[in-house]
């Protein structure tokens, strides 16, 4: 079986484990304070050219979504996302659990867009019985997205423009982030994001490491405290080390990006393949994420040899799957499952 | 600088890494589901001869105290501890994040006893005004405490006995268990444990591993969607392998055990020093952790070849302070430790 | 300007009025616990024919749904509720606040079906990413809902037995109860409802109180510890008889239904002179509110003499509007109105 | 049974009840937003001295210090307040359902003093490790206490000063804070409290309203969204007007001052009869609750014929109980106290 189901079927990249090695016996204070640490935020900071940025390591997505949210709201206020966002379906009720509603915006690739804020934040404060309702508080978004869908610049930009008229933080989960940046047809750069967002993370996770993410913190009021917030949600790591020596690996000479890149690649040829057998797709992903449209009985013969995710059931007999590419994919395996599509 | 400051100073314990290595490509499934959380549950079912435990891998200790203690008490109950207790001191609150208070028994070596449970208990249930007030709803310990010192099985039966008459789940905080294990004073066994409380946890990040608690669940209203509180804390790691790796590696052939005897005979060698001086402590401790009160000149004194951690002043010209030893602690540096003390 | 707005626009009913200064100086027990709260239970007990039942009585809405559902749920669990549910949209967060999602169905009436709840609880279980979910854990409902629509015994016996298949309490929110009970097409009884229902509510401020909801729990497992709930929630008043001494009048010799019918029935002539012109309504409302849909410009004509809310744009040229009525709306009122509804 | 156990053992001063009678057809907005509740907010704000006041009209006491306090802290965040504090032991954990912490500062009669505050808040900032414990957020003090104890003018400019230096809101609890205000021995003004605090309310519920608490809000930063804080916690009433109507009818003409002048007078006859014959007392109380001290068979004699409460065992034979007078304390009842004081 040779599986494509999701971007976390491995361990980690190699250099990352033979640096844990090499540097597993030195003695470093705890709680994020070493060094690794210290190096790993001076190369995202200046990865994110954003040299006033403030940097923290978390464990997960969603301790990082939870954390970072629950940092910004007031008791009163919610989270305004895509209904299909990461918070609002798939993190077991967190961001209710630290007493937030997630105030969702319809959305069928994934994305929302600046006018559909503006709409939500105009409708909020123009009813006379606002107070009864949840006040947005801050606008979340995933690039890419669940749907391996990406944000353009232009896009980035119209909403970020809106959340600060509408005093509203822009929060990107980036837990895919690097497969964003490495995609052909998104011209966001990481600068791009530091400049446009209030917070935003960098995933480790799916991005190479055993685990992850690194958070970036642009706005200063967000900034304040953040220490105390993230172990209160139980992501100070005794040995945060683990996070920032990885971190440090991905970005001291680009491995972050040449992990992205080769994932991405591997993508889009399997994308490729699918198109040319006139297959269609549920979402235009030009990331590590595909999502082909396919007969069911020609799934059942593909899942024989490759494990792929059943994503939705499209009709009585068509279904969207998932396959997912990462630094672990290797291209004879993506050849071999080239071939078969071919012969479907 | 030699360090003595803490338990964490360090990466994981050389096998571990080496495990890691050696399945780095596999391919399993995410979210603990794969073999190797499978067979360390196995392994650690079998420590605590417990075969109906269920056995879930967290990430650190504020996580696994949050996500027990969130799983088990209603709104309007609390979770008893020692006023000196982890989750009423240092953990930010995040028992009071997910709605609960922490209600503190006085303690000054870091443990509670039977007696102090049935008279809260009582207090409780005895005062006309008691809905006004929070009930209690489980009692929490840990073993060894904050304070390195430790439970006797008649102390723990004791405690059981009462938590049990009174309806009380008790829940064993074992950040460090295979010190308390490994203390030649203490006579409670893995199997005891389990048979006495209803949730404990196996600690890791400050035996051996990376990062990473077992959490074993002997009661079964606990057990019920115990995976859901785990997501919902943040706790359900993409790549769960990672801690399952860990604890394989530890409890397959006693390597918990060889790490944690290794550490208390290193700590047991420094308190023997101390003492062999006339040096008293703050606390009995027969664990990895020991507390000598010593004169501040020669503290200062000491402190420019080792480090450790300032405790408590104890009067104007003495403190308390802590040194730590742990599976990374080596036997030439506490031989130099124990010349310098026996030099002072 | 005669006023229609809503059905809280005077005091209370003038029979309970007069009670409070009969009972004034009578010195009795706090928090619930007098003699007044007493008769008031076992009044409303034998209206629902329950003789088992617990009452409590509570001041207002939001606090009343807020106190139920945080007794019944975990943490991982939701309220499932129709999208226009009271608790999803008009209660800034309440229920988030206490920890919980609340799960939204469509609806356009707003009610919900018993196979709704039922597709709901089987796609939960059935996605193998279940535990990456919220949980459905009870089921809530208003009768009337919030659009004037009622349940039919057959619809709540539907409802109350896939809830019971499901481990689903059922909860039903009555702020308006006593003008569901007095629909002319609901044939569903305050027993009924306590049959079917695990916890109900008896709306007091809408229907004739100052203030105060008095909760009917049927199912043991949500009794238990009800009083600490009140409690946390700031529900528990020093002076709980003057919710005791309302429904004591309200309960003791048909009250209740007789403010309930007479509201009904304006209502009622309401919704005929608008249907005798030929208006349509944007709900089938048996109850005391009626939405009816008219050109904006005669809503203009209209509101000159005459107040009541703006429900709904409909098209370019039409709206929804709400007119309701209560203990309070007299006779002669609603014949002028009607008088101008032939004339308009 | 003459009963002298509490302060709401009747229902409202006559007056309220008959503002109530006159107002009851009066058609007005809900939520606060009528006439009334301009009328009392405008009252409030001359008798505190403070144009710039926002003031908002509450149920009870356990929902206004809840709001108050979940307005103003973030998530990591804890409220000081004396070990006695009502907040820290009488609302079943409400202030921990909010997510918070108490922090307790020690205190025999129930005040702090401003260095406590400050040990507090600099132990905090020096500790290194204060990210792993929780930050205080705001000072809570109770005027009276829960003991009867009041402060003075210098102790609260002290605390004030203190507060104001390390950015603490100060929150004052005002549920009897008429009978502080009432004390002779009490220097402090409405004005002056508006002056030094950041927030406080003015109880009703035990000066003489059926129920309702006015918070006085004096910082900007806790003015902003109140409203929705109030909602969400259960406080907006539909009949705002019932909370207005009764603080109208306080504050209009000083019924406010009459009833606590009276009820303070009562107590200190009380007070006196009791001092008179040698008892002492249990707190220095010059407001309406009195803490005599007695043998425990005096207290079965006297309890024949008055209701008091139970307070605390002092030793074998003594123990300490409550008597508490309100605006429904008659003279004559007093006297016939007293009579029984002097035969004991």
């Amino acid at each position: 079986m040779i599986r494509f189901e999701c971007d976390y079927t491995e361990g980690a990249h190699k250099r990352i484990l033979e640096r844990l090695f090499e540097t597993n016996e030195e003695q470093t204070p705890g709680y994020g304070m070493d060094e690794h640490c210290e190096k790993a935020r001076a190369y995202i900071r200046k990865a994110c050219d954003a040299e006033n940025a403030d940097i923290h390591f978390l464990v997960g997505g969603t301790q990082t979504n939870t954390t970072i949210i629950a940092s910004i709201l007031r008791p009163h206020q919610g989270a305004v996302s895509a209904v299909s966002g990461h918070i609002a379906v798939h993190e077991t009720g967190a961001i209710e659990a630290t007493g937030h509603k997630v105030l969702t915006l319809p959305s069928d690739d994934g994305k929302i867009q600046a006018e559909q804020v503006k709409e939500l934040y105009d409708a909020h404060w123009n009813d006379v019985t606002h107070e009864h309702m949840v006040q947005p508080g801050l606008v979340y978004i995933s690039h890419p997205t669940e749907n391996g869908t990406t944000y353009s610049k232009s896009e980035l930009e119209a909403l970020s423009k809106v959340c600060r008229e509408c005093g509203l933080p822009l929060v990107l989960d980036g837990a895919r982030l690097g497969y964003g940046l490495a995609s052909k047809d998104s011209d966001l750069s990481l600068a791009d994001i530091a400049r446009l967002c209030d917070v935003f993370y960098i995933g480790g996770t799916k991005i190479g490491a055993l685990l992850g993410e690194a958070v970036v913190i642009m706005n200063d009021a967000v900034k304040k405290d953040f220490r105390y917030m993230i172990k209160q949600n139980g992501g100070l790591l005794a040995k945060g080390r683990l996070l920032g020596i990885q971190f440090e690996t991905l970005f001291e000479d680009g491995l972050y990006y040449e992990i992205s890149n080769h994932a991405v690649d591997m993508a889009m040829m399997i994308r490729e393949a699918f198109a040319d057998k006139g297959v269609s797709f549920r979402y235009e992903s030009t990331t590590n994420q595909q999502f082909p449209i396919l007969p069911n009985d020609l799934l059942i013969e593909l899942g024989k040899k490759y494990s792929f995710s059943l994503w939705e059931k499209v009709d009585a007999t068509h279904s969207a799957v998932r396959f997912c590419t990462s630094w672990a994919t290797r291209k004879e395996n993506v050849e071999l499952l080239i071939e078969d599509i071919k012969a479907l």
